[in-house]
């Protein structure tokens, strides 16, 4: 059993609203070094797979055909056994 | 400049329904070898710090705030230069 770990992001390109609105927040409360802030999904799986690579396959399948919307999101995939 | 990687997470004991649908969306896809599913969320902050030490307490401070609800979530933060 492996665990996938997926960081999905927004592309650079496209505004993220909830990130402007936690940044605004942040600033309203003091924290004025915080100076940019974009908000995207963590995403923790289990994976049943014989080998590491099997693992990172099927966790990326996942992203691509669900969790992931490619036209603006990017995703990381780390495996851990 | 930092970089600040937070990632949110629900506490083991409190139900995921989001990470519950996307499970069985996942299954319906035929990836049955998804043995579980846990969504959270993933923070990039850009911070302004005179050290790493520094960018980590603000950070930590920005989720004890307001970014995380420690009631239900747990989170790590990670720094980078």
């Amino acid at each position: 059993m492996y665990k996938a770990k997926v960081n999905i992001t927004l592309r650079k390109s496209i505004l993220d609203p909830k990130g402007k609105a936690a940044h605004h927040a942040l600033q309203n409360l003091g924290l004025k070094n915080v100076k940019d802030v974009r908000i995207g999904k963590f995403i923790e799986m289990n994976i049943d797979a014989d080998s590491q690579n099997e693992a990172r396959e099927l966790a990326e399948t996942a992203c691509t055909q669900l969790l992931a919307n490619e036209v603006m999101e990017d995703f990381q995939v780390e495996i851990e056994e």
